[in-house]
């Protein structure tokens, strides 16, 4: 198996002979393979049967080359499972009826056991783990991204109604908190104990907060989801979509790795999180429609301005988008690939 | 005149007894005088009747008593008088037809002259001279955030069409970007000769770049129109929304006052933008939803941090929004009002 990606989660990039690479929603809509499968079948679906979620699961590895794959599915795959009724749709993205602004809806909330309530999806990687060549990532949504979707019923622009909840009900925003979060842990447990090698944490509206409000509404909750899988011996990487403003509070988080977007500087971010944590990112989703020069001239200042880090994984700053060409991202990871080799004469 | 804003944003805030606030979007849904008056007239059609206008600019400076009142406007009122075709919908925001995506629409594109193709801001703005009691601040949207409507023909999530005229055709992009720059400077001048007291230059979208991308393709045009400004005698407000990653980039702008949005740590920030940058913010917009004790201490929290500053105008780090009640809209005011007694004893 490739383990150059584990052996830098893991602080032995000294025992790796380039950087590994692995792209944030590398099974989708850009890649033709994908677009094929969900010809014939809805998202949900995709998400809830095993042997397609494994096969698009595996496309990126084959098509693209990187250094590891990720479990298809949804963030919100947990959130069904606690006993909210989501949907799909193409324009507006993701819906959950019900949206959880009251104790008595609060109250009716579930924590799935992850085995009984989504097997398909230890299933998926089960069969993946049989398969595959390199590690596989398992992964949640942090708590409070959670939250937002739960509270909000959906994506949002203000997160009006969160905010709401945080400031003017703390006690029902912390039951709910402590519900994900024992969900959370649960859920990433049984991935790694189905055979996840790494599991990623995807916080993505953590940066809708003031590092303030990160700190005493969030940060806790991820902390404990951490420590908690500490033991089963699979290492996690916290992505924080916008932790510019955040970085002192997400490195307290103590995760060994931690993944950031692109409107932070990865050299500056470097310095922030200090010699002891892996970095990963952060090149901006859109670099991906620049010509392969310029491409090229991006990726190499991140891989040098990371190596201050005690390691580090290449990624977009955020998911790849349906628009980018296929070339393209395969351009990436040779580039990154190749890299490495510039450094040694 | 009340001109503690004026002081503080020329750096002299030893002559001052208070903090002074006023707040993004301080004439807006949220205010029922203000709903009032859209009962009878479209958004557009209120920005282009100087007594109107001029009325609402007013409203909530007799309402909340705030130390500053903003021209009331859109900031693409000039982009329409390049020449693009400019709607309002409730539902979707604003939408420009016809986006600039080619040379050809690119080279239509005219560079209005204020007093006779934007007579009605000028006017308004004299009008407002004529009765205001608090200083008058006019604006326009930054290079950056202008061009992104523009390209995009609306509001955007992922910028996709601005970036990749960024990176792929960077000849038309400079030139959009040139045309902007110079309607900006002519537009903010004619304002500051008509009597706005300072000017304020909203860059909503540049927290979308990356550092480097932002130093690259929006910075030197910021440069410009604060360099070209600079003998107006107008102090002049640079507000970067998303700013935390670009802090060090805004700096050099050269701007004299920096407005920050909420999702940075304004102490954090103060010590990056140095003591000789008055600072504006930053207060998150949906803090407005929680009980007057904890906006209190969320906006004393503030105020204490940001005394390392050359001076400190209180805001909410972006627009108030429709949600937020005006009581507390009004109890904020007071609550900044109350702070600087409590320092001297």
């Amino acid at each position: 198996m490739n383990d150059t990606f584990l052996k830098v989660l893991r602080g032995e990039k000294a025992k790796t002979t380039y950087t590994p690479i692995w792209i944030m929603r590398q099974a989708g809509r850009y890649l033709p393979e994908y677009r094929q499968v969900r010809e014939n079948v809805d998202f949900l679906t995709l998400c809830k049967t095993p042997e397609l979620a494994a096969r698009v699961t595996m496309q990126p590895v084959d098509v693209l080359g990187v250094d590891a794959a990720i479990l298809f599915s949804d963030i919100l795959i947990p959130v069904e499972a606690m006993g909210m009724k989501l949907e799909f749709s193409e324009k507006h993205g993701p819906s959950l009826s019900e949206p959880i602004r009251s104790r008595l809806l609060f109250e009716r909330l579930a924590m799935p056991d992850p085995e009984d309530d989504l097997p398909f999806v230890i299933e998926t990687v089960r069969i993946l783990k049989s398969v595959l060549k390199v590690p596989l990532i398992g992964f949640s949504g942090a708590p409070f991204t959670l939250a937002t979707y739960m509270i909000e019923g959906g994506g949002s622009r203000n997160f009006l109604n969160t905010k709401r909840m945080m400031y003017a009900n703390q006690g029902l925003f912390d039951g709910l908190m402590a519900k994900i979060t024992g969900t959370v842990i649960s859920y990433l447990r049984a991935q790694i104990r189905a055979g996840a090698d790494a599991v990623q944490l995807f916080d993505t509206w953590a940066g809708a907060l003031s590092p303030e409000d990160y700190r005493v509404y969030a940060l806790p909750h991820v902390k404990r989801v951490i420590r908690e899988l500490a033991g089963e011996g699979a290492p996690l990487i916290y992505f924080v979509n916008g932790c510019a403003g955040l970085l002192k509070e997400v490195k307290a988080s103590g995760a060994g790795a931690i993944g950031i977007d692109w409107r932070v500087d990865i050299g500056a971010a470097v310095k922030k999180l200090g010699k002891k944590t892996v970095v990963q990112g952060n090149l901006d989703p859109c670099t991906l429609l620049a010509p392969t020069d310029e491409i090229k001239r991006k990726a190499w200042d991140i891989l040098e301005k990371a190596q201050g880090a005690k390691g580090h994984i290449f990624n977009l700053g955020h998911g790849i988008l349906p628009e980018i060409p296929v070339e393209n991202a395969r351009a990436l990871v040779d580039i990154v690939h190749e890299w490495k080799g510039r450094q040694q004469p």
